[in-house]
C-alpha cells in the first residue's frame, strides 16, 4: 500500500510532539515534513525541540529540517495534520485550504465556521458529508479542512451521542471538569500554581464544552450544506485544572426530553454496547471497544484508566440515578490522544476510508 | 475569667491533633484531659502520638498521660471534644452523655438523631434550641450531646444559608467536590493511590452530603422538640478525592424555588454581607467573614485561600449564571478547621455565650 | 519450544503483580500458578487482588485460583518466583527450596546466606556458579535459590561494574538516594507523609546498599564455593523518598584505589560500552543496553527515563568531576522493573540459558 | 522609637513578595517605597502584581504606586532591600550605590565583589566590618551594599560554622540538594517538568554553593579590608530540584582535617547548642535557636520542619557517621525566608543594631 504522505503543522509543541509519536509507527501514515515557527524553521528538529515525551524522538524525525508553515512547502503532503496555536491557526490554516491541500487541524479557530466540519472521531464521522460543499465553496478539488474538537467536549460527546441514539433528546446537561496539566501545553501551568492545588477556572474551556457539544451532536442538514446545532438542550460546564499529568475525569449529570428516563442499567448497556463507525470500517486507530464501563465504585482513574484503547477509548464508572436531573456518571478521557492529537489522526483516517482522500 | 475545661476523646488521630492545636492556644478552654484507645492509655501523650502538624506538639500536652475513653476519666471536664472513629464513637459518646457529660463531636454517627441537633456554627446555632429536650429525653442534668457537620456539607451550607434566608427556597442543588487527602486521617490516602490521580469516589460522602444538607437548613418546629427537614429541597452530590493536602473546593449550581432568581450580582452581595451570629455575639473563633468572596475568575484555590478567617471562613468566587440551573459558583472550605475540629469548638463557645454551659 | 511454567508467590502485592505484567506476555513463561496468603487463597485472583497496575490484569490471570505458599502446590512448576514480604519469606522460600524447588527471589532474606547467590542479571551472573555448591549443601537434584539485589543497590551496581572492570578497584562510594512511592509497596507511604514533601529516612536500606554492593561487585572465590566480599571498598549510602512515582534517582561520587584516575570521558565511553552477558547470550528481556548514556544537562528525569530498555537499562548523565572524591554522576534506575521483579525474571532466563534449569 | 524606612526592589516577583509579608508585620521597619520594572512602574501595587502569597497583599501595600527602580526614587529610604532578577541586579544595585543608598541584596551579582560582604545573618556578621573599607572604596558617606548568600548555601553554612568554630577546619564537604520549586521563581518551574519528577541540575547552583561556602566560612583580613576565602576546604555540591513547593533538603557528609573527628553526638551537642550574634543582641527576626536538632530518623522533613523559627531556623537531623568521610547528617532550610528575603532582612536588623545605619 502507497504510504499516506503526511506533514505536521506546529511540531516542536507537545500537541506536534504528540503527532510524532502516534504517526511514527502508524501503518498507513508517514511523516513527510514538519512545519514549526520562523524561529525553528531550517533547524533540524532535535536541535530545535524541547521534547517531553516519555518515549524518545523518532529517528525518522531527529534529523528532519523544520519549514516555514508555508502551504508552498508542503505541497506534496497527503495530509496536514496542524498542532498550531490558535494565534497564529487562523491565517496558516487558511493559507494551506485556499491551496487545496487537506488539513485536520486541532486548533480551536474554525470549529464554528459554517462549512467546516467539527468531529469526533468515534462520534460524528458523518458530518464529512459536508466536504463536496466546502470545495465548492471554496474552489478545491481535493482539499479540505476538519476540525476536532476540544478535549473535554470530546470525552463529553463520546458518552452522549449513544445515549441520544438510543433514547432521544437531551434536554439538560451539566458536566464538571478535572483536567489534567498537559491541557495547558508546555511550560503551560506553573508548578507553583498547582502543586497542592485546584486552580476553578480555564479560560475559555466552559464556552468551547457549551458550544461545541451542540455542533457535534447536531446534525447535517438533508443538503449537506448546514449543520444544525442541537437547539433544545442546555449545557452548563464547569471546568478546573487538578495536579494530574494525562486524562481528563467529567463529572456529568443529564435530564432526558424524554419521560420516565432510562434507568442506570439501560444506560450502562447501551454506553457499554456502542460500537462507532470508525470500528466498523476498520480504521487502525480506532478502539476496540469507544467506550469502557468500569464497574468499580472509585473508577474511572486518570493515572489507571487513561491509557484504556490506546487512549482512544473513554472510559466510564459510577453511573447512577440523579436526584435533580435523571442519571450520572463520571468520565474519563486521554486529553493528548482522542482529545487532541489522536482525535485528528483517527478522522484523517476514516477520510481516507471513505474514499476523501486523494493519495 | 475561669477556663473551661475540656477532654479530647481520639486525641492522637488526625482530628484529634487539630483539636490540640486549636485550644493549645485558646483564650477560653485549657485541655484538661486527654482519651485515646486503650492501646495508647496510659501512655504520654508525646510516646503514643504520630505527629501530623506542621506546628509541634504544644509543651503543655506532650507529657500528659492518654486515658481510656471512659466517662469516670473525663468527669471533671466541662467540655468533652470528640474526634473519635465511627466504630467506636457511638458506644463512646452514648455512655459519656448519659453520665451527664457535655459531648462535641465530630463523628456522623448523631448527626441523624432526632434529638441531637447537627450544628455548622456559622449556620444554624438556633437548633441549640432543641437541648432542653435532649435533656429532658435522657433525665440529664447539664450535659448534652451536640455534633457537627461531614466536611463537604459544612461549605455547602455556609454558602446556602444566607441566599435562602434571601431569596427564599432553593429547590435544586448539585454539588461536585473535590476533597483534600487530609479528610481521610492518617494513614488514610495511599500516596500510591492519588498521586498525579483524581479518585472519583468518597465511601458514604454523597449520601451525608444528601441529608446533612436537609437537616442543617431544616427547622426546629416550634415546640423545640423535632427537626423538620427540608423537604422540597433535591441535593445531589458527586464526590471526588485529589491531590491536595488541606481544603476542600466544590463546585455549586442551584436552582431557586421563586423565580426569577436573583441575579449573580445579587448573590454575591448577600453572600458578601453575611454575618453569622457566632460573629455578632463575640465568639473567639468566629471569622470577621463568615463567608469571604474572591473577584478574581481563578479563585478560590484550596492552597491560596483554606487559611482565610483561620480557617473559618468559606471563601466563594465564579459567581455566575448556570444554563441548566439558575445559578452556580465554586466554594472552599478549610475541612478540618471549620469542617472539622474547628466547628466542634465554635460551637462549643457559642453554647457557653448561650449560658448553656455550667462552668 | 516447551513453555517454563512458572509460579508466582506473594501474586498479590505489587511486586507480584508486576511479576503478573511482565510474565503475561513472555514468550518463554508461562505463569502456572500463583499463591498467596491464606486470606487470600482459594479466591480467584481478580476477586482477591487490589490491582494497581496501568494495564489490566491479563485475562489468564484473572481466573486463576490462588493457592496457599506451599511448597507440595507449586510442584510441578519450573520456576517459582517470589515477591513475598521478608516476614514470610524466610520460612516459605526455605521449604520450597528443601522441596527441591528453583525459587528466584526478590525478598531480602536469603541475600547474606553464603551459600546463596545476589545477582543482578546486568552485573554478576557468573554468581550463578555457587549453585552446585548450594545443591550440595541442600542435598537438591534440580531446586535453587537466588535472589536479587535491593531496587537502590541494582542500579548502583549496573554503573559500578563496568567501572572497577576497566579502571579497577573503587575505594570509597558515596550514593545518595532519592527514591519512588512503589518501592514502599501497597499502600505503602501514606499521602500525608510524601505529598509537598521529602522523608529523609528508609527504613534498612542504607544498610542493605552498604552491604549487598560488598556481595555483588565481589568474587566468587576459585573452588566457587564461597563468596569473597571487597574489602577495601568503602560505600557510604543516604536514602531519601520523594514524591515520585517510580524510578529510583541517585546521586554517586566515587574515589578509584588506581590514581591517576579515569577522566568524566573515560568514563562516558566505558559505561556506554558496557554489554552485559545477559545481552550477549540473548536472553529476551535483557535491554539493548544496560546503560543508557544521555548527555543533556538535566537528565536522567524519573518520568523521562525510567522505562528506557523497558525498565530493564539504567540511564546515566552528568558524569564530571567530583572536588572532593573522583567524579561524580547521577544515575536512574526503574525500582520495580530492573530493581525488582524484572531482575528476577531475567535471572531465571540467564539460568534457563546456562542449562542450570531443568525443563 | 523612629520607623526605618525601607525600599523594595523587584516587589512584584516572588522574593519581592516575601520582603513585603515579612516586612508588613515588622516592628522597626515599615515599607515606605516599591520598585519594579518601567511595565509596572505608575501602577498601583495590587493591580502589577500576581500575587502568590498564601496571605493577601498587606492593606497598606495594596494602594502603593510602584516606582522605578532608580535612586532618585528612593532617596529618602533608609534601606533598600533588592529582590531583583541577577540580569537587572548588577546595574541598578551600582546606581544606588553610588548615590549613597543602604541596599541589602539577594542577588547574586556582587556576592563575589572583594569589598562587598557576603552575610549569612546567623553565621558572619563579622564580615559587616568590612563596611568602612566599601565606603571609603566608593567614598560613600553611609551607603553600603550587602549581599546574602544562595538559599542552599545558607542551609549548609549555618550547620557547618559551629562544627568549624568547635572542632577546627573542615577538609571535605560533599553536600547533595534536593530544592524546592519556590526557588526558582514564578513562573518557574514548568508542572510538566516536576511532576513525578525529580530535575537532577539546577544552572550554576553548585558553582554558587562551592563558592559562596568558602567565602562565608572565610575571615576577613586583620586590616578589614580584605577576605580570606578557606584555601585548604574542598566542597563538591550535586543539586536536584524536587516536587516540594518550600524548603531545601540537604544531605552533607563532611571530613575534618583534625583526626580523630568528633563523634556524632560531640556534634550534635555543638549544633543543638549553637547561639548566634544576631540573637545575642536582641534582633527581631533572630530565631531562638538558630539550629533545631530533630531525634527522629525520619527529619528534617521540609513540610514539617520548614516554618521552624518562622523560617529562620535550620533544622537538622540524621548525625551519623560516614563509611568515607566522618559524618554526615541531613538539614533543612527555608529556602524564601532565611534563604533569600530574611537573610536580608535579618542583615539589616543586625547594621541597624551594630550601628551601621544612619536614622
Amino acid at each position: 500500500m502507497t504510504k499516506v504522505k503526511t506533514g505536521i503543522l506546529g511540531a516542536t509543541g507537545t500537541v506536534g510532539q504528540r503527532f510524532i509519536v502516534l504517526l511514527s509507527s502508524h501503518p498507513q501514515f508517514i511523516i513527510h515534513s514538519i512545519g514549526a515557527s520562523s524561529r525553528s524553521a531550517g533547524k533540524k528538529y532535535v536541535e530545535a525541540t524541547k521534547w517531553k515525551m516519555t518515549s524518545d524522538i523518532p529517528e525518522q524525525v531527529k534529523e528532519m529540517v523544520i519549514k516555514e508553515c508555508k502551504a508552498e512547502f508542503f505541497n506534496d503532503c497527503d495530509v496536514v495534520f496542524s498542532g498550531l496555536d490558535s494565534d497564529v491557526a487562523g491565517e496558516i490554516e487558511m493559507e494551506f485550504l485556499k491551496a487545496d491541500l487537506v488539513i485536520f487541524s486541532n486548533a480551536k479557530n474554525y470549529r464554528r465556521d459554517p462549512v467546516v466540519p467539527l468531529i469526533v472521531p468515534t462520534v460524528n464521522p458523518s458530518h464529512f458529508n459536508i466536504i463536496p460543499h466546502q470545495r465548492s465553496v471554496y474552489s478545491l478539488k481535493k482539499g479540505m479542512l476538519v476540525t476536532n474538537s476540544n478535549c473535554s467536549t470530546t470525552g463529553l460527546v463520546v458518552a452522549l451521542k449513544p445515549l441520544q441514539d438510543a433514547f432521544g433528546p437531551i434536554e439538560s446537561i451539566i458536566v464538571q471538569t478535572m483536567q489534567a496539566i498537559s491541557g495547558a501545553g508546555y511550560p503551560g501551568v506553573s508548578s507553583l500554581d498547582i502543586f497542592d492545588n485546584v486552580i476553578p477556572f480555564i479560560s475559555g474551556e466552559e464556552e468551547k464544552i457549551e458550544y461545541e457539544t451542540l455542533k457535534i451532536l447536531g446534525e447535517l442538514n438533508s443538503n449537506q450544506k448546514e449543520f444544525k446545532l442541537l437547539s433544545s438542550t442546555n449545557v452548563s460546564a464547569i471546568c478546573n485544572r487538578v495536579p494530574v499529568i494525562d486524562g481528563h475525569t467529567e463529572c456529568v449529570s443529564i435530564k432526558f426530553k424524554n419521560q420516565p428516563s432510562p434507568s442506570p442499567q439501560q444506560i450502562i448497556d447501551v454506553l457499554d454496547s456502542y460500537a462507532c463507525e470508525a470500528q466498523k470500517i476498520g480504521c487502525y486507530s480506532a478502539p476496540k471497544k469507544s467506550i469502557i464501563i468500569r464497574y468499580d465504585n472509585d473508577r474511572p482513574q486518570p493515572r489507571l484508566d487513561r491509557d484504556n484503547g490506546n487512549g482512544y477509548s473513554v472510559t466510564i464508572g459510577r453511573v447512577r440515578k440523579c436526584n435533580v436531573l435523571d442519571v450520572k456518571f463520571t468520565l474519563l478521557v486521554h486529553n493528548t490522544v482522542l482529545g487532541a492529537a489522536g482525535s485528528s489522526i483517527l478522522n484523517a483516517e476514516i477520510a481516507l476510508s471513505k474514499g476523501l482522500l486523494e493519495i
